[in-house]
C-alpha cells in the first residue's frame, strides 16, 4: 500500500492524494448518510490520463477504485470501500465546448450541474435534466447515475441527453463512444450501458450532451385536492387530453403539513394532495394548455388552482415541492428517501398502500414526487439509534418493495441501486437477466476492482 | 445435419421448416442485394418458447443462426450464413396490448411497423419512428438495426420508444429488460445493447414500446433552391429561432431531375436542391411556426415555398422526397444506397465533397435524406455487371468514409453495419471501442453462433 501511495503521490501531487484521516472523512459517505466506509486515500485526477494512471495502478496492486463526484447520490453508490481508494473527479470541472449549431455541450465529468444548465441557457438553449441535488452534483455523476428530475415526463433523464462521453475502462484504456451525429448506429451502443452503471463498468470522464431550444413559454400552477384519488384522476384527464406537462409533482397530506410548518407558503393544510404542474413550449400552446389543466383539474374536484402570473410567482409555487425533502428531513433525526417507481396507472394505489404500510409497521411515511413517471419518494422519517423502529423500517421497506414489483413497478427510478437496493434486485429482474448483468461486469471489469459490491455482490467467475 | 433438422420439424412442424432450395431462395438475401448466401433451412418460430428451443438445438449442434423479419435491411445484416440457420420471425405478427393510460404498445418482434402505427393512431397515440421501409418491415428488424425515419430530428429514432423487451440470449434462456416504468434505473440498461445489435447479441421477441399524443397539427411545406449552400443556411436559420420541425429532408439537383421524371410533381428542374420540412404539435404553434419558416426560407434566397393547405396536397410534396430512392432505383441495373452521417453543421459541406468523388471517380451519384440528423443518402448509380465501374465504387466509398469521419460523423446513420460497413468500422470508432463491442459479443454469444460475422469478424477468445 505504502509503494501505491508513493506511485499516487509521484504522480498527482500531494495536495491530490488525501491520507489523514480528518481529510479522508468528508469522503466516506454520500447522501445516503447511514452508510459509511473509510477508505485508504482519496486522490483528485485532473485529466482522463491521470483517470488512466489511477485505474492501472490499482489494477498492478488490486485495489479497488471507488469514483465519486459531489457525493449526493442517494443509494450509497458512492460509498467508498474499505482499504481502497476514492477516485473523486471534481477538479475535472471544464465546460469544453458549447456547439450552437449541432446544439451539443462537452464537459468533463466534474462539472456542476446548474453550470450545465447556466451555460445552454446563457446560449438560449436548454439542458433539461434538473435532479433535486443540481446545484451541487456534478454532471459525471448524474450520468453515473442516470439521475432524473422534475421534468422527466416531458423531457427524460439524464441518458436521454447524453449523445456521447469518453470513459476510462478497468484496464486504462481510453474509449470515446457516441458523437455528434444525430443518428449513428455504427456498433454496440455501449454509451447507453456506462450510463447509469454506477461507476461498476468504467470511469467516465467527459460527456457530450444534446441541448434544446430553450422553451418560449412556461406556465406554472398549483392545484388543490381534498383526496390524493381524486388528483390522479386529474392527471389522467390531463394525458388522455393529449397534454404532456413538463412538471407534474405532487405533495401528499403529510407533506403538505410538513411543508407548510417549514416554508409557510400558504398550503391548504386540510389538503390530502397538491400537484404542482408546469407546461413549457409555444406561447399559444402553453396559454391554452394552462387553461385546459386548470378547467381539469376543477372537472376533477380540485378546491383551488393556482395560476403563476410571474415568475417570481411561479418559483414560489414551485417551492412547495422542491422544499419537500428539507422540510420532512427536519422532523426526525434520519430520513430514508425511498424511489420506488411504478406505471403512472398505477401511482394513486401505491401511494394508498404506502399509507396502509405506514399504518401496519406504526412509522411515519410522508410521499411526494413524480405523478407523471410514476415515481414516488415515501420518506421514512425514524431515528436511526432507535434498533426497534429501524427493524420495522426494514420491514416496511420490504413491504413496499412487494408493492412496487406486484404492480409492474422498479426498486428504483432514479437514485440507483448502489447499496441500498441490491438485496431486491435479483426478484426484480428475474434470474436470467439478474445473471446478465453479472455476466457483463465480470466482462468489463474481470478483476471486479471498479466499485465492488454496488449494485450486486460480484459472483466468482 | 439431418438430426438437426429432423429435431426442427418434430418441434416446429414441417410447413415452419424450409428446406427445398425454391422455398428458401427468397430468404438468401435482404435489400442489400449483391449479397447472397444459401442457409442450409429456413425456420419459422411461433413464440419465444420455440425461439429458446432453436438456439438451444443450434448451439448443441454448433450452426450459426441468423435472425430475420420481412428482410428489408441495407447493410447485409440478415443475409444468411451459408450452411447456417435462417429464424424468421414473421409469425410472430400479434399486437398484445394497447395501454392508453401508460401510453405503451406491446408486439410480438414480427408486427410490421405500419400496423404499430395504424393500432396507435386508431387510439388517438402517435409510434413516431418511420423508416422508408415501414410498410413492409417488421418492429423486430427496426429494433435490431435501430431504424431512423423522416422524423429523427424532432422525434428521435427507434431506440427513443423502446422501453421493454423479451430477449432469447445465445443459451436459450429467456430475459425480460425494462417496463412500463417512464424512470427505471435499477441495474444497467441492457435493453439499449439489444436495440441496434443486430441480431448478433440475442434474438427480441417482443417490444414494449412508448407511444406519444397524436399532434394535433400539422404543416407541410416544400422550399426551392439554387443552391445547396442556401438551404443549408436557411435549416441553420431554423434551428437558431429554436424551431425544431419533425421533418427537415432535402434532394440534390441529381434527385430532383430522377424524381420529376419518374413522379412529376411538378419540381422546378433548375432547382439545386429542395427541402420538405414539417412542423407538427399545437394547432397555433404549428400555424406560427410555419409562417416563420417560409419567410426564413425566403430571406436565404428560396425561389419558392409550398404550403399545403389540405393532407392530399402535403401527401403530394412528401412524394418528392418518399419517392426519391424508386426513382434513382429506375436508372441504372444496381443501385446502392449509402447512409453515412455528419454533424448537421457539416452536411452542406458533405454533400459537395460527394459531388466532387462521384466526378473523381466518373460515377453517377445523386444524394438525398434527412437535413436535420446530418443523415445523407449518396446513391450510386450503378451496374454489378461492369467489374471495372464496380472497382471504382469502391473507391469512392472509401473516399465517402474518409471525408466522413474527417467531418466527425459516422458509417452509418440508421442502416446498421451488418456486412456492408463492416471493414471500416475499427477505423471510425478506434482500437480500444472497438475492441470492448468484441469483448461484449464474446460475453453474451461465447460459441460466436448468433449473426455470425455481421458488424465484425469474430476474433479468437
Amino acid at each position: 500500500m505504502e509503494t501505491l501511495l508513493s506511485s499516487l503521490i509521484t504522480r498527482l501531487g500531494t495536495h491530490n492524494v488525501l491520507t489523514a484521516p480528518e481529510d479522508i472523512l468528508p469522503y466516506g459517505f454520500d447522501g445516503t448518510a447511514v452508510l459509511k466506509q473509510r477508505p485508504v486515500a482519496v486522490v483528485f485526477a485532473r485529466d482522463a490520463q491521470e483517470v488512466s494512471f489511477v485505474l492501472k495502478l490499482a489494477r498492478s496492486h488490486r485495489v479497488p477504485v471507488v469514483t465519486r463526484g459531489s457525493g449526493t447520490g442517494l443509494s450509497g453508490g458512492s460509498v467508498p470501500v474499505a482499504g481502497g481508494l476514492v477516485l473523486c473527479l471534481v477538479k475535472m470541472d471544464r465546460i469544453l465546448e458549447l456547439d450552437a449549431k449541432n446544439l451539443t455541450l462537452r464537459a468533463e465529468a466534474g462539472v456542476i450541474t446548474q453550470q450545465v444548465y447556466d451555460a445552454a441557457d446563457a446560449a438560449g438553449l436548454f439542458y433539461p435534466p434538473d435532479p433535486g441535488s443540481m446545484k451541487i452534483s456534478t454532471i459525471g455523476g448524474n450520468v453515473a447515475e442516470n439521475s432524473g428530475g422534475l421534468r422527466g415526463l416531458k423531457y427524460g433523464v439524464t441518458r436521454d441527453y447524453v449523445i456521447g462521453m469518453e470513459v476510462v475502462l478497468a484496464d486504462g484504456s481510453l474509449c470515446w463512444l457516441g458523437g455528434k451525429c444525430v443518428k449513428d448506429v455504427a456498433g454496440y451502443n455501449l454509451r447507453d450501458l456506462f450510463i447509469g452503471s454506477e461507476g461498476t463498468l468504467g470511469v467516465v470522464t467527459q460527456v457530450l450532451l444534446k441541448l434544446l431550444p430553450k422553451p418560449a413559454a412556461r406556465q406554472t400552477l398549483l392545484a388543490t385536492f381534498a383526496q390524493m384519488d381524486a388528483a390522479a384522476e386529474a392527471v389522467s384527464s390531463i394525458i388522455a387530453a393529449r397534454i404532456i406537462p413538463c412538471t407534474l409533482e405532487f405533495l401528499d397530506r403529510k407533506t403538505i403539513h410538513c411543508v407548510e410548518d417549514f416554508a409557510k407558503v400558504g398550503l391548504p393544510r386540510d389538503a390530502g394532495a397538491i400537484l404542482l404542474i408546469e407546461t413549457d413550449g409555444h406561447p399559444a400552446a402553453v396559454a391554452d394548455e394552462a387553461v385546459r389543466i386548470e378547467a381539469l383539474c376543477h372537472a376533477h374536484g380540485a378546491s383551488s388552482v393556482r395560476r403563476a402570473t410571474t415568475a417570481a410567482e411561479a418559483a414560489a409555487l414551485a417551492t412547495a415541492r422542491r422544499s419537500a425533502f428539507s422540510a420532512l428531513a427536519r422532523l426526525r433525526p434520519t430520513t430514508i428517501l425511498e424511489d420506488v417507481t411504478v406505471p403512472r396507472s398505477e401511482l394513486a394505489g401505491m401511494i394508498r398502500a404506502v399509507e396502509g404500510i405506514a399504518l401496519k409497521h406504526n412509522l411515519n411515511i410522508a410521499t411526494f414526487g413524480h405523478f407523471g413517471d410514476g415515481n414516488l419518494h415515501p420518506t421514512i422519517l425514524t431515528d436511526e439509534r432507535d434498533t426497534a423502529e429501524m427493524h420495522r423500517v426494514e420491514l416496511a421497506f420490504a413491504d413496499i418493495v412487494d408493492e412496487t414489483l406486484k404492480r409492474g413497478g422498479t426498486l428504483t427510478g432514479e437514485h440507483g441501486v448502489g447499496l441500498a437496493k441490491k438485496a431486491f434486485l435479483r426478484r426484480q429482474l428475474g434470474d436470467a437477466s439478474y445473471d446478465l448483468l453479472r455476466l457483463v461486469k465480470r466482462a468489463l471489469d474481470p478483476d471486479g476492482l471498479l466499485n465492488p459490491g454496488k449494485i450486486f455482490d460480484q459472483a466468482a467467475r
